[in-house]
């Protein structure tokens, strides 16, 4: 007997024969004999549903009571399930975020959880009984709905399971796990049966887009192990686990590329002390997120070029912010473009392994793939390359790290 | 300056429009010096959406989720108005049920209140803000959502109203008063200043379903001046209040009638003693409400027929009920039928007055309507008679207790 914590997405829960079929999953866990805990999100379109009706109640809205508006739609999935659950005589029932209570700090609307009392699900469980919780929001100290922010169920749900030492954590999504990469665009993709956290957390980040990056920085923390997995299908996925759980490591898991980036060349900046995090400041001061920042000198040595990457949604208030600042930063010219992608090689096994950024420039350089930025980290090698070369740059170092399915002979 | 609790229903917060218009009226009366408590329902649909829900979800469910299922639709209301009065700039929050707290039994889906704690409204009021309310909710002793089934969110208001000591409860609706009758049958009706509480839940329990009949016995029982009035138009409505507050009371104040009846006879029934109880118990067990009844001899002296009307919703249920026990409760036959409506003359100032049941009497007979079933109180004389007659019935009777508006000369 495990306990298990089980969350469904939007789509899972769609309308109430997708709810019935979220049902008879968990009816199948309990009657394996497990403990289960149920995580829901709102039915796909509620939410922004609701928060279309609070836009236009008013462009800017009081975060408590936007809160309280979109905190409804899991509440109306969390009774429904139990409803379904308990037709096919699963004893089973529903907790509010208050009702738990999954306790918040008060940064309505982006809240993070402080702690999460057990007495109740544990009383549930105890009592041969499913909890079915309902994800994304939380209690602050006032006594006020919070919600945790888009993707927040994630969260609620490892929360759950790391506060109810839960012996894993299943992630039902419209994938059927975590890929070596887009298999929209490689055919060749291979599911992999484990990812480490460190791995999952940049192959999400860098737009993989199968688990929230901040639920998966919570279960590396707490050391939850987590499955993704798909919510139409009766398969095993990919679990999400500490690197001891993997015996042989490969030097590289997977191939990620993130399209929602834009380049910006500061040119002929004024090359003295501190300019670069004046050019930086304004930035971060409207919440814009530079990600990989390159730095060359200009051929005069007096000037230095800057390039970065931001997220593509941000790149005309970025090109504003700077150049309301032209005098004041002395730069000659800002160059910038939408139509760049990310393409990053991630893999753990890269620690211990040389070669591996050098393999990957090679690989893009022999087909032809002008790199225009470079940043590295610990498990990670990224480039900034023309959008236009995106699935042929995936593809081909795909195929030379050696990750290709084998082929049907 | 005042305090009064206003209660919006479905039809008034609609839509977001809606919303904003029933904002206008609450800062209208804030700039006018009052304090406002605003009780609203869920947005017109929304209630019925979330039943379908759960009955598809499963046709016998479990009463504790529907609850939390359908309470979701005010909570969605009540952030909503909140946003649009601050966006008005009037200070406003929202309180769901469990965060006033409204403490109701545990019998969910047709709860009863217990107690309201009004600290926390009272902090609200006191801070100069505008408290919204959700109608309809409450919570049980064990922390679940319970809700005060249809039409709960009057009941809500005029609970606030009491225990806050308000100086009146307004009702807004989709009419703008209360009636002498139907102003679709006779055109000449006129809309009350005031009636008392006894004459409105009359009115409403009789069919003229402006107020839920629990809301005006609970308004009765405190006391609370209630006012029906339009959501869309800015006039006065119609006071509910008590007798003493009516200088001089009309004899009769309105006509009601109802169509949802149903009669049934049944013919030659044994005439001995419990007879009638052993005929009545079976359908009380089956929840039916046996409403008017009439027992007459038959003419051979050993038998009786009794008459009696229910709900049309439950003809099919009694009509059952009463041929399984045929064997049993010794009677010839069993006469039927749904095409009955019951008029009834309604004023508490009959108590005082003589007269009033005959001068009903000699009308319908005047208009050649026969009356099959005759029921009286203190206050109201109430006759069943065909449906087609319905309309003939209520314009002879609104004339002939002088209830009509003067004609323009």
């Amino acid at each position: 007997m495990a306990r298990i914590v089980k969350k469904f997405g939007g789509t899972s829960v769609g309308d109430v024969d997708r709810i019935r079929n979220v049902a008879s999953r968990v009816k199948k866990a309990v009657d394996e004999g497990h403990e289960v805990v149920v995580v829901v999100s709102a039915m796909s379109g509620t939410t922004n549903q609701l928060v279309d009706f609070c836009r236009s109640a008013a462009p800017m809205h009081d975060a408590r009571e936007y809160d309280t508006v979109v905190a409804a739609g899991e509440q109306i999935t969390i009774g429904l399930l139990s409803i379904c659950l308990q037709e096919m005589e699963v004893p089973a029932r529903s907790f509010l975020g208050w009702q738990v209570p999954i306790r918040t700090n008060d940064v309505h609307s982006a809240a993070r959880i402080e702690k999460i009392e057990t007495e109740k699900l544990e009383e549930c469980l105890k009592g041969g009984r499913v909890a079915v919780v309902a994800g994304f929001q939380g209690i602050a100290d006032d006594g006020r709905i919070t919600t945790l922010g888009r993707g927040g169920s994630d969260t609620s749900a490892v929360a759950l399971a790391a506060a109810l030492k839960a012996d894993q954590c299943d992630i039902y999504t419209d994938v059927d796990g975590v890929y070596t990469t887009d298999p929209r665009i490689v055919p060749k993709a291979r599911k992999l049966d484990k990812i480490t956290y460190e791995e999952m957390l940049e192959m999400a980040s860098l737009g993989a887009k199968v688990l929230q990056t901040r639920s998966v920085a919570m279960a590396m923390t707490h050391g939850v192990r987590t499955q993704v997995l798909s919510s139409f299908e009766d398969l095993p996925g990919t679990l999400v686990v500490g690197e001891d759980e993997i015996v042989e490591q490969e030097v590289v898991s997977g191939i990620a590329y993130s399209r929602g980036e834009a380049k910006i060349t500061v040119v002929g900046l004024e090359d003295r002390p501190g300019q670069v995090s004046h050019l930086f400041a304004p930035l971060a001061d409207q919440n814009i997120n530079v990600d990989m920042i390159v730095q060359s000198a200009s051929e005069d040595g007096t000037s230095t070029d800057v390039t970065f990457t931001v997220p593509e949604d941000d790149l005309r208030k970025a090109v504003k912010v700077l150049s309301d600042r032209k005098d004041e930063l002395k730069y000659r010219d800002l160059v910038y473009t939408g139509d760049v992608v990310k393409v990053s090689v991630v893999g753990v096994g890269m620690r211990s392994h040389a070669g591996v950024a050098s393999k990957m420039f090679d690989t893009l350089a022999e087909k032809g793939i002008n790199i225009q930025v470079i940043s590295t980290s610990e498990i990670k090698v990224s480039v900034i390359i023309d959008a236009e070369y995106t699935e042929l740059a995936v593809r081909a170092l795909h195929t030379a790290y050696g990750l290709d399915a084998p082929t049907d002979a």
